[in-house]
Parts: C-alpha cells; structure tokens; sequence
C-alpha cells in the first residue's frame, strides 16, 4: 500500500526548488543530490520512518543517518516538510554564521540531526554502530521480546554516497555488520555516477552491490535511468525499503542509481552540480522545467505544506501507541525501568564507585592496561551501560569483560569467544577507525557508554573518528594502550612518540595517562563521571611500580589533572618536575637524588592537561606556583604539548625522533629516559632559572 | 617446470627452525606465521622473484612487500637463505638493540627491505603504489617497449595477512588497484583463520574472495587443507603465480589457505602462535617433528644453505642479461637514459627554479591554493618526475597538470579527465589514506616524485601513511588546501584546528605553510629540493594579499623556515609578531598600527617551525632576538606548537576551539582573528615581558 498523489509530486519539487534556492542565495554548497536525492529522502520521512516530528528524542524512533553529509540540505528540507523545529528561515540561513542549517548536519545543534556526518564514510559506520547499540539495549531492557515487538527495536536508515562507499572506514564497518547480522540497518547508496572530480569512472569502477554481496548484506537495486527515460519511482524505493525490512538476518544495501541534479537542464548528470551554485539562469530553466515561477524564490505552497505536515500527526499517532506499549513495558518491568531512567539520565548508579579495585603498593607493579582491565571487570556488574572491544588486540587492551560472552551472533562464537547476540565484548578485527565510529554511533543511539580499544599508535587510524567524538562532545572511552616506547621490541611503527601531543591537540578531549594502577583507577572513575564529552586513556604495556599512597598523595588528585604527588622537603619547591604515566616513577627517583643534594623537589603527576586546565586558577598555582620557574617535564614522547607549563626557563626530558626495536629497558636508557637525566635537566633549569 | 628437490623441503624446515629459535632467544615475536608460510616464502624468493641478492637496488628487480610486516621473520629468513646482507647472527639478534632485525621490517635498514611494514593495510596500499609507479617509470623511459619486454617492467609480489585485508586502507587501495588494472600487483593473502583474537570467525567473516572479484581483481584460491591431511604445496603456489603473471590486464588475488603455527602440535591454529613464543617445549616437539634435534638452536645445515645460496648466482645470471638489454635501451635512448641518470640520483635538473613563476604584488591576492597550482604548472615540463593527484578533490587542491593526461587506462577517461596509462594526473577517488599510502609506494619504488592531496583536515584519515613517509624518510610531498577556518561555510567538520601542530608533532616531517603565492613558489622549490624527507604544505582556500617585495624581504627567507618579513622602524624591535599563512597578513597591518603608536614592531613570516630549527643559532637568534621577551604567534589554529618560541611573555593568538559555518571573514572577526586582536596580544605582551 504506497499512497502517493499529486501533492507528493510537488512536495518532492519543492525539495528540489528550496536546495537551488537555498544554496543560491548563500552561493556555495551543494544542490545536486539535494535535488536528485528528493524522492528518495521524501519516501523515507513521510512514509517510511518511524519518527515523531514533535519529539526528536523519541526513545522509539528509527535513526537516519546522512552519511553524505555534504548534502545535508537533504535532511533540512526533510526536517522542514515534516515539521521537526526547522523553518523556512533556517532554510534560507543555509551555511550562515548562528544558523541551524550549517554545512554539514551538525549533532546537538539542529533538531532532528542524529549524528554530525560530512567526513565521508563516518556517518556510515557510525550508523551501524547505532544498530549494534540498539542490539545491546534491547538485551538490556527487553531480551525476552519476540523479534520486532519490542519498544526498543528500531531502524537505522542510511543515505551513502560514493564517496562513502569509497572510503575505506565505510568498508571496515559493512565488513562487520554482515558478520553481526544487522537486520535493521538499510543503507540506501545514491549511485549516480558522479563525484566531485566529475565522472566516477576515473577512481571508482568495482562492483558495489556484489562488495556488499561479499560482505553477507542482502541487496538491491533501484535503477531510475533503467528505462528509455529517467523515471523517479518513489513506488520502487518504498518496495525496496520493505523488502529490506522483511530480511531481518542481514544488514540491507540498496543502490539506487540517480541522475544528480536532475532535472537541471545543463548541470544534471555533472561534477559541478555536486558541489557549487547552479548559478541564476540555470536555477530559472530549471524552475520552469518543475513549472514553477522562475520569479520566486523559497516559494512552498500551503496546500504542499500542510499536506507533508501530516507526518506530525501520525509521528504522534506512532508515539502514542507506542508509548502505550511503553507503560506496559514499564509495569512489566519495574527494574528495568528503573535503569531505563538512570541511562536516560546518563547517570551513574549510587555507590558505584565502592566496586573499584584498590591496588596494594608495590614497587614491581603492574602495567597500568593490566589494572585497567582489572578495573573495567570489576565495575562491569555495577554499569551494564559500559561496553565495548578491541581492534583484534583484546588480550593487550585488557578490554575484554570476562563475565559476559561476547557481542555476536551465536554462530559467530569461538573457542576463545562465546558470543550471544546481546553480549558484552565487541570485536571490531583489525579496524580500528571503525571501531572508533561504531563506538561514536553506540553512544549518538543513547543509554550506554561505549569504548574501543587499540594500541596508542594506532588512534592514527581512528583519529577522524576521535576528532568526531570530540566536536560531538559525545561519551566514549578510547583505550589506548602500549603507550610509548615502553612498548618495547615492536619498534618504531609500534611507538607512539608523537601521539600524546596531538590528540591533546584536539579540542573537546580528554587525554588521560595515569602513573600507576591506582592512578588508572582514579582515572577511569573520573571519565565515567564526565558524561559530556570523550576521552582517551593511555595505558602502559611495561609493569609499572604502584607507589604507596600513605607515603605520597591520595590518587584522587587525578580527578583534577595534575597535583602534588610528593613534595618539596624542607621549604619551598626549587624545582618542579611534572610527568606523566610510566615516567612519573623516574620523577620519583630523580627527586631523591636532588632532595638528597639538597635541592628542594616537587614531583607534579599530570594524567591531563585538560582536567587540570578546568581547575581555577587557584589550585594551578597551588599545583604549579608561577613563582618556581625550574621546571622539568617527563614524558616519553614530544615535549610540544608541555611547552606551556615550561615557561622559558624549563626542560623538558622528551622523545623527539622516532623509537627503535629493541627491550624496553635499554630503549629508556638509550634514549635518556633515566633519573640521571630527569636530574640534569633539573639542575640546567635550576641554572637557566637563576 | 618447477623443481623441487629434498633440499628445498629441508630448506622450508630451516625457516620454521630459525623463526622458533629466533623468537624464543628474544623471548617475544610472532612465530605462527613465519613458520606456516615458509613454503610460500621460499617458492617466491627461490623460484618467483628476479632479484640479485647481490644487488638489492637492482632497477630491474621485482619488488617484495611483506605486509603482513608483524611476520618479519618469514622475509629476514628468505633474505638470510638467499645470500643478501643478513646474516645468522642477524637472525638470532631479532628484536633487540641496534640489529638489523627490527621488530617489523624497516626500509632503509636491512638490506633487502623495500618498504617498512607493521601498521596494517599500508604495505597492501603501498605496493599497489609501487605499480603504479612502475607504469608511470616505464612510460618516462620506455614507452614503446611491448609488454613485459621493457627493463622497467617488474612484478610486485605481495604477502597479505587477514588484518591488511580487513583495515580499510587495504580496501581503498585494491579498489583502485582494479580501476588501473594494475596487471603486475600479485598478492598472497595468508587465510589462516587466526588472528590475535584467535578464531577470525567473531570479526572477518565475509567473502574477501568475491570482493577482490568485485574490484575486478583476478582471483585463485590454494587450499593447504583441502585434503584429507594438512600438505603443503609449493608446486600450486608457483603455479598460481604463474597463472597470476599471465593475467596482465588485471591485478591477482591468490587466498593461500594456511594453517598459522604448523607443525606445532599444540600452538597450530591458534591465536598463541601469533604472537608470542612458543615456549621451549612446544619448541623441541615441534623440532622432532621436523626431524631436528631438540637440542640444537640456529642449526643450519651447510647443504641446505648451499642450496638456497644459488639464488646468487641465479640472481647475477638474471642481473646480466639485464645489463645486456639495458645497455641496449641505454644506447638506443641516449635522451632518456641521461634522465634515468638524474633521477636516479633524485637530482633535480639544471636550472628548473627558473621555471618556477613570480607573483605580481596585490592587495586582492591570490589564494595559495591557486598559487600552487600555477606553479606545478610551470614546472611540470621541466620536472617529469614530479606527479599525483587527489582524493576527488583535484579541482578544489589545485594539483592537476593540465598539459598531460591522467594516469588511466584509457577505457577509464572521463569527458573531464582524459586518460593514458603513461598518464601525469592521479586520481584517488575519495580515499586519502591509500592516497598517502599510493604516495609512499611510489616514492619507494624509486626515480619519480609523488604527491597527494587533500583538504588539510582530511589529514587524520591519510596519518598513518604520513607518518610512515616521515619514519621512511621518503620524498612525498603532502598537499594540504583549505587549510584553516578560512574555508568558510562547509563548517567544522571541514575546518582544521588542532590539525598544523598536530602534523608538527611528527618528527622528521616538513610542515609548510606559506604567507602568499611566491612564499608558496619558495616553499615548492625547497621541497623539491630536499629528496631526503617528505613534507606537507599547507594553503589556504580563501584569495590573500600578494606581498610587495621590494617593500618587504624576499621570499627565499621561506628555505630558512622563517624570516624578518617587515622589520621594526626605528630601532630595535619591542615585539615580535609571528605568523604563517593567511595571517601573516594580519601581523602586517598590525605592525602598522603598532608602528604608529610608536612601538616597533617586528613581523616574522614563519612558514616552517622544521627548516627554522635547522638553521643556526646565529641565524635563529638574528630572526628572534633571545632579549625581546614580547612575541606573539598569529595562526588560525590551536597554538602547542608555538610555545616554545613565545616564551613567558608570549601570547598566542589562535583558536582553542572548533570552527563554524559561515563565510570567513565573519569566522576571522567572531574568531578574533583581526589586526586590533593582534595589537591586543602585542600589548599584553609587552605588559608581560616589562
């Protein structure tokens, strides 16, 4: 049952008439998939989604994801018709300072945006990352519903375009979600043969659909160029949608072959349609080719919209009777609800923080990942919200929560791994900008938290993913692991040596390297409790002393930052060293010496530069008294980030060229990274300070 | 005909017996799979690859990658048993301090090595690289050879492990592989099944034969355990490698199903024989089963090696019929062979800077974007080995040369790209990461200059490969555009912030950011004139002021990485205003207020922090005075990487945050980037330093 009148039709040409006018008007975007991607965007959110205009936080809505972000009017014009908080102003506001209608559909910023998509190929892997998490809840709150029935259950409905199919992260997440089964996730890819450098069949020539074939998604195709004439059939999409729907083992791949910018007379079926103006005269032909006046602009017929804003009306029937379905969930299911309203909340549980682990002083130690996953088992009973895996480094992460079988469907378990389709672990294989945006799409669906683990290294990989999670100020955890050249004989294309500086580098995130396994427990309780954006902790492979907090500071002081572990004996510092994770010990000997020579020292354990940045000013210079200008800073990696603590007359003792293969034990002593050296440079800063 | 005696069986045993001893002497490595692919390893080193173990730069070698680079061990062995420059001793020396068996294989290292692999997937990418450049040298040198018949021609054979199949980047670059019909790339994926997370079943479950079939790749399977028994069989291998040369329009995919471990009676087929030793006992069985004695390490049976030592005589036999029919090409192509000579030596032609192009003064300007692309221009006929292209951004990068076409077969021309298969302009789709990774491959496989191009802050998804450039030290040139929130509407997720200290962090990377378009002329020329590393140059979108010259300094104050643009009048300086990029510009008018409130004010264009820190401390210090304590950086970006020149009394004018979307100049003015901020920051400063 496809209803579809004459109002349909001009709705989906006043789609066509408001991207040309709103980019236009601005005079740069992009109006051609806009244009030709209008019966297909139109078919989704007036007779396909289930959503509710009114209340874009509807718990039981379906996701839709732009992955090709770039046309986000797309999604505007959508969001506009349907009558989500978006008008015809904010239409005509395209690209402009303060507006809700950017670029690219940013999250949290305009209503009806789930996920901030432009960087191709994100928006994809994020979205199945969003059927995972939906996966996950529904085994949280209501595993024993029967497929389909539960009021959790939902779709993920993507539009992709080439770019996102070339890109090689969109490959990574397809490749999992056919392992996982993802029976809600529909990706309809927007094949038009077009790209920004024109023709795609300079750079793109595969056979997609049989790709995805590979990769065990169920697929189809939509041709409207497959007759003597382009034919826009909104009828065959709507079929495809619902045969989509109907495989409910696999995730669905659609490709419909579209002529961008059609029907633009000259710009149609061309690069420059992609992404620029179509420029005054064009604009008019084409009006006039839809039959409309060339004179107006940003013209949408009454009748037109009060006909797509009956998708109010029913998203509010669908959300009252689901809402029904929801009280009687809820009655049903009295605990359940209890922590349905907690996630929502994103609060934690009371008393949580009483499950984690202390750690007994030792000078042997443990590696601080070690205690992470130590820590990470011990809190899971308390936070059935916290999940997540490991880029096929599980067992080096120390990510894998042991009481719980893995994220998978039962056919996909190993001998080392039993999955059930609502465990706990995931595991994204040797993908890790995947893992990063699965991770992302996990936390944008809402409830849980999720991490994704990998080597230090490797964030290079998943470093978009990151930058994403950060612009998003959404909740998830990178664990970052085999932190430095402590790593030991991998070598240099395992040795982050550069990595610590640059993701402190990006705005909106956390970087947290803790100094022992107590530390690392201080550190995890404070990401946890700091649900409103990311953060990355970066953990040690190398055993670590765990130092004996009734003789130094309570590890609490890592919820700020940076703090005093030991100070000064005898008066005031003359020296400060500040240093962070596996070096803060070569601080600890280095102060011993100079104590003993006399030289009154300060050892500062720094984990983050941005806890401490959100300190007021008064406990920095308690921290750090601007008065004490020899300073040293410890870290195994690039001094650029500690700069500006150093002041002119500090030292830093710092990695800046690249690590070697070899133990790490000599590569420490090798590369200076000795009390000796904390030492000398404390007393070359002490001189320059002078 | 494919000999295989007793000896070569003995010969396989020896690189099982020396990978065990080798890991288990370290304590630490990854054995599995250079013990299950010895066969396969030997067969190429022994029957497959022209090589001259004598002679590892031999131009007419074929070229081996070892992707799966964790196996380091399966090509030090082969290089060990075939006489190049590795020896026993190497061997046991794996993994430790100032051997030349590192960790992972390093390029410019060991001898034999012709590309640093570890961080999966590039080594797949990058050898695609390698034939692509192959094709492009050919086309340089010897156009009108018949296939295969030139000296240039060579294979590049490939070792794949399940992780480079499964990282995305591996997926772009085989994509494009078959776009190029690249019929000299054979690679061999090791399908064992066995990852770090055990069963690969919980993570890689597709059909990675039909996708390699659907990037139009010929494919075969050999299948170690089809048989009632695991057998391996190096006849099917060569045979496969055979089929695989004779398919030459297309590039091969050869699955190699293997049993990861074998014959290690407990370890086989598991996770444990990735990476990790054996154990000593495990290690005795297993040498039973070989028929070695338990009791013996590093046991070479002289025979044996005699027997794998003919690869040198073969090797020169090989090398001289070369020589042969080189000296003829040599003397047919007298013009040619004198290029061949030049770039061979990675020299640059007599007199080319005087192709490069000068830029009138304006205060309209000219975007550096545009600038760069005038210049590549120029200096195109004068430097044939100077090529790339883009990630489908071609005309928004500026990187096409136009005179040429691009480099396709030429079924994949486009109405707007013609192609030749000898073509200049490379087209990466919608892929940086392979773009980088393509970059680096065709640097490595020697003679041409590639670069690769982006916007700036799609340098995230290509780090890796960036970062492997500057490990390698090799002559890629990175072309970043739109490299600030000066690109305006496109928003956030567009804008780089954190992206110029970020990419400075990395060491042994040139970073560039030139103030106008002969700044950028000056940037080009000493690029190209430094083959000893890679650098990335950063230029804007938006159109900025072409500086005066006779009124300001030169811009061949760019080699020196930075330079008194417009000094102070009247004296020595009182501030100090540096800058890079389009904001240099604002130091200027800066100065000028500053000037006429009688300050002096000196403004220091800084396009490079890396050239600068090679200049000497005369010249650092003539450029900034160490006693002119008021300095202020200008760059529309977060500011860590300027610290250590500001000092105390600096103040940085940037952007701690994320970007927009609105055009830029309301960006510069809401973001306070305005001569009145930087007058602003130079009196704070002054404050500051009194």
């Amino acid at each position: 049952d496809f209803p579809w009148s004459e109002l349909d039709d001009r709705a989906v040409d006043t789609v066509r008439l408001l991207a040309m006018d709103a980019v236009e008007k601005v005079g740069n975007g992009h109006p051609g998939t806009a244009m030709s991607l209008a019966p297909v965007a139109y078919t989704l959110y007036q007779r396909v989604l289930r959503h509710d205009p009114s209340d874009s936080a509807w718990l039981g809505r379906d996701r839709f994801v732009l992955s090709a972000g770039h046309s986000s009017l797309t999604q505007y014009i959508q969001l506009f018709l349907a009558g989500y908080n978006v008008t015809l102003d904010d239409i005509k506001g395209l690209r402009t300072w303060g507006s809700k209608t950017p670029g690219h559909p940013e999250y949290g910023h305009t209503d009806g945006i789930e996920v901030t998509t432009g960087p191709l190929g994100t928006g994809l892997a994020s979205a199945i990352g969003m059927a995972f998490a939906t996966r996950r809840v529904r085994g949280l709150l209501d595993p024993d519903a029967a497929p389909g029935q539960s009021v959790f259950d939902h779709h993920v409905y993507v539009i992709a375009s080439d770019g996102d199919l070339q890109e090689g992260v969109g490959a990574e997440a397809s490749s999992l979600a056919g392992t996982q089964e993802l029976g809600n996730v529909i990706v309809l890819w927007d094949d038009n043969n077009i790209s920004i450098e024109d023709d795609t069949n300079i750079a793109f020539t595969e056979d997609t659909v049989a790709r995805y074939e590979a990769y065990g998604w169920h697929t189809q195709v939509v041709d409207f160029t497959a007759g003597p004439e382009y034919r826009e059939d909104p009828k065959a999409i709507f079929d495809a949608l619902q045969a989509a729907k109907a495989v409910t083992d696999r995730p669905s791949f659609i490709a419909v072959r579209t002529i961008i910018g059609w029907p633009a007379p000259n710009k149609q079926n061309t690069g420059a349609a992609h992404g620029s103006a179509l420029g005054a005269d064009e604009v008019a032909t084409t009006k006039r080719i839809l039959g409309a006046d060339p004179e107006k602009s940003f013209d949408v017929d009454p009748e037109v919209l009060d006909h797509t804003r009956l998708a109010v009306e029913r998203g509010e029937k669908l959300h009252a009777e689901w809402e029904e379905r929801f009280a009687a969930w809820k009655e049903a299911n009295p605990q359940r609800a209890a922590l349905l309203e907690r996630l929502n909340k994103r609060e934690l549980p009371a008393g949580w923080e009483q499950a984690l682990p202390e750690f007994e002083p030792s000078e042997k130690g443990i590696a601080t990942r070690a205690a992470s996953g130590k820590i990470l088992n011990a809190i899971a009973p308390e936070l059935p919200e916290l999940w997540g895996g490991s880029a096929d480094l599980a067992g080096s992460n120390n990510t894998t929560v042991t009481s719980e079988p893995s994220f998978l469907p039962e056919k996909r378990s190993s001998e080392m791994f039993p999955g059930h389709p609502y465990g706990r672990t995931l595991h994204f294989g040797v993908r890790e900008f995947a893992g990063g945006a699965i991770a992302n799409g996990i936390a944008l669906n809402g409830l849980t938290r999720p991490y994704a683990a990998t080597f230090l290294i490797f964030s290079d990989y998943q470093r978009a993913a990151v930058r994403l999670a950060a612009l998003q100020q959404i909740p998830v955890t990178f664990v970052w692991t085999h932190d430095s050249i402590g790593l030991g004989e991998d070598g240099p294309t395992h040795q982050p040596v550069e990595h610590l500086s640059a993701l402190r580098a990006i705005p909106g995130l956390d970087v947290v390297r803790p100094a022992d396994a107590n530390e690392t427990a201080v550190a995890w309780k404070t990401i946890l409790e700091r649900s409103h954006r990311p953060a990355g902790i970066a953990l040690t492979r190398q055993g670590i002393p765990v130092f004996d907090r009734s003789v130094v500071a309570s590890a609490d002081g890592v919820a700020r930052g940076a703090y005093v572990l030991a100070d000064a004996e005898g008066g005031e510092p003359d020296v400060l060293i500040m240093a962070s994770g596996s070096e803060v010990q070569l601080a600890m000997s280095a102060r011993e010496q100079l104590q003993a020579e006399g030289i009154r020292t300060r050892v500062v354990s720094f984990p983050s530069h941005e806890w401490f940045d959100e300190q007021d000013t008064a406990y920095q210079q308690s921290v750090l008294p601007p008065d004490v200008r020899a300073r040293v800073s410890v870290e195994a990696g690039v001094a650029m980030s500690w700069h500006r603590f150093l002041g002119d007359a500090g030292r830093a003792v710092s990695l800046e060229h690249f690590g070697a293969s070899a133990d790490y034990k000599t590569l420490f002593q090798e590369f200076g990274f000795t009390p000796e050296a904390v030492v000398a440079a404390a007393k070359e800063s002490l001189a320059a300070a002078r």
